[in-house]
């Protein structure tokens, strides 16, 4: 079995940042299983890990998911990301412009990193509510923002994995827009939800240092507005 | 500026398991600003970073948001959480009850620890849509899904933070069910919404190991159903 490389937590933390250019170098199963196992540890509502992970590593597959990808990045006009006009990311201009060029490289050569991981969510089981029942719309949001609360922190888990195996990464939703065509191609059941879509390979630019806002630019103390430390 | 104990980063996964039994012990503000730091390392999209972190640490006011807390759980019937006829989490019978005893411990106490971190997303600029455009079902899916993708994985940083300064943390979302009144009480705009609360303190119970399904239990190859390896 292939050790991860000790890496402390510090350090893995804040050296991951996205890296899109991915070599077609294939990775060992035994480093994938241990990739997904780094997410499993992540906790989930009542630690009840509805999370499944589908790994793409046929070329095939992976080359008709690219397509549809492609057709997400098309349709809400990232194809053309960064230039004038288009969304930009956050950041100073010369950052925004690398990052700009990474994402476009990414759309054009998704189907070359040798796994594609899916994060998928599986329903979990609830009594069948009474014939016409609407539940209030406070319970309603409290669903759409406590699903994605169980399945996202174990994506990070793998980023943070793929740090330490030196492999690079990205998590992406682009494929959502399509999400109808990801399942018919994988066989994914109408009930399960594909959350995110991360391309892993190894990569050809370096890791880290990431580039963020200082703690006091996003952080207010015990009210809105009144800025930390306050 | 207390320094964060060396851990290595696969120890740390594998050990930074939800604690909900915490102690009112005061965390010093520069700790709670390293938690923080942690969590802005993660990716957010485009590295936009329109993350929020509002950290309450005032007596009254955590008083205060766990009243709004508790009726959520009182709404959706936890405080009797893991008794016969309410859900019930992962695991055998034996994790299933440690893990209600600890829950319900959490909802009658979670004004104890000094800290209540919450999570929130500030809208992202966009440009204004023209005059009754209504965008396309899966255009709406896509913002459902790729923007708590861009909040969530901080939380995960900041748990993997807490558990090298040995702090006990777990991330909650019922404050969501009442989400109106706990921004009134600290005068969060409309527009934002709160993903997660985090409670925060030194722990009267033990880190780690998690307990999870084993990875062949929730992994599939290239299509839904083909167990992995394949």
């Amino acid at each position: 079995m292939n050790q991860p490389p000790a890496i402390d937590l510090f350090e893995a933390l804040s050296t991951s940042r996205s890296l899109r250019r991915l070599k077609p170098d294939p990775i060992p199963d035994d480093i994938i299983r241990q990739l997904i196992e780094a997410g499993t540890k992540a906790p989930s509502g009542s630690n009840q890990q509805n999370w499944r992970f589908l790994a793409v590593t046929d070329p095939e597959k992976r080359a008709a998911l690219a397509e549809i990808y492609r057709k997400g990045a098309d349709l809400i006009g990232l194809r053309n990301y960064g230039e004038e006009g288009s969304p930009g990311g956050g950041g100073d201009e010369r950052a925004q412009r690398l990052i700009a060029e990474s994402v476009r490289y990414l759309i054009d050569h998704i189907q070359d990193p040798p796994l594609l991981l899916l994060l998928c969510a599986v329903p979990l089981p609830a009594p069948e509510p009474p014939p016409g029942y609407q539940p209030p719309l406070n319970v309603v949001r409290f669903g759409e923002r406590s699903e994605p609360a169980s399945i996202l922190f174990a994506v990070q888990n793998i980023m943070l994995a793929c740090r330490a195996f030196e492999l690079g990464t990205c998590p992406t939703t682009l494929h959502v827009l399509h999400e109808d065509e990801v399942k018919d191609l994988l066989g994914i059941p109408e009930e399960v939800k594909t959350f995110v879509m991360m391309p892993i390979g190894y990569p050809t630019d370096r890791f880290g240092p990431v580039r963020r806002y200082p703690v006091e630019d996003v952080t207010f103390r015990d009210g809105w507005g009144n800025v930390w430390p306050g």
